[in-house]
């Protein structure tokens, strides 16, 4: 193949999203120890967000709403309107918190932006999303930003029809096998997969092995895999 | 000038939006009566909004978050659990609302799709937006539909600039002068601004007059100005 574009995902694979997440989760659980155990808070809360993700889609605010939700419910109504405000605190500093780009990220996106044409495909709050890019310091590199409501095979086919390519001259480079790899690959364009230390129950896929995929320990391995696929 | 594009903003210029927050309000004043005047509660929640729009940005998710907290503020932590519970549920009721075309829109979209290449351009939640493009039955009529965050001069001159067009070939339509007319008129293009019997006061800015812009008492009147414009 002759790569043209390259594309990176950008929470978990750019900068650390999960993480905050975890950790405002794991604060949650606490709160609601009175009334369930940590695991069952745990499941409910994902239970909900799936439900939910229909109608507030992915992102920090429907994370919210919907710890709000839970907590009502798994309290019975029971939860302290005080304790209510904290969660929306929590939810609040999620969104304004710094932007911890990964290790490696800046010298590997300004290496690769010196061969290819970089895109980022991402998904969530469209605001936030690009309150983030901005102060990621990484926007110059990109040709374009997409916030996109879900990554599937449709969602994939319209960005490389956008940008005037074929599927084959098109590498997406994410952590999530569900959103950046499998409907990349569905479409006949190549994926590389860089491991994170955390994935959303809801973005857990099976690896996969696939003659258009390469998986990567961590970013800095994407320059030489795309030296390789070039050769 | 020679117009190559239309665009037209979506809420409250191709379907009801407003309505639904303003009818959302007074149930939520009514809530909190116990605690404050309807003017009273009306005027924290703009202002929660209007501070919660820099981390929220646009949408009915900001908007159902910033109704809790102001709930949680005005009452003094008093409103009860249940009500906290229900001002989510409108929130929900308030994402699932049907899509109802604002009149004359349909025949009013199809004409000038015949004659222009249409783009859809609205701020708010991704996923909300996209989800009322797919359920307004306009979609076919749109080469394109952009999610953007705010309306500044910079997002059109991005757009006109991806359009592969000038300035004075585009015409935006829409209700919002702050946001749909004067970005649009400060980069060189042209603008239709369409009367709407709510506008919510964030949005509210002095009528203008412009030799690039035409008022217009309903949708279906843009037919004939652009008729007359391209004369």
């Amino acid at each position: 193949m002759s790569i043209e574009v390259v594309a990176f995902d950008a929470d978990d694979t750019l900068w650390h999203s999960e993480i905050h997440f975890v950790r405002t989760e794991a604060k949650f659980v606490e709160l609601l120890s009175p009334w369930a155990s940590p695991a069952e808070t745990s499941e409910r809360l994902l239970k909900m967000e799936q439900s939910n993700l229909g109608l507030f889609g992915y992102g920090m605010k429907g994370f919210t709403l919907s710890m709000v939700e839970t907590a009502l419910e798994v309290s019975g109504g029971q939860i302290s309107q005080a304790s209510i405000s904290e969660v929306i605190r929590w939810g609040k500093d999620m969104l304004a918190h710094s932007v911890e780009l990964i290790d490696d990220v800046a010298e590997t996106v300004a290496a690769v932006g010196k061969v290819y044409r970089l895109v980022l495909i991402t998904k969530g709050d469209l605001s936030h999303q690009e309150s983030k890019v901005a102060r990621s310091g990484l926007e110059q590199h990109f040709e374009s930003v997409q916030v996109v409501s879900e990554k599937t095979p449709a969602t994939y086919a319209g960005i490389v029809s956008r940008l005037r390519i074929e599927p084959n001259e098109f590498v997406m480079v994410g952590n999530s096998f569900r959103s950046d790899i499998e409907p990349v690959l569905a479409i006949g364009a190549a994926a590389v997969h860089v491991a994170y230390q955390h994935t959303w129950s809801h973005e857990q896929a099976e690896p996969a092995t696939h003659d258009r995929l390469w998986l990567a320990d961590g970013i800095a391995d994407v320059v030489s895999i795309l030296q390789g696929v070039a050769l």
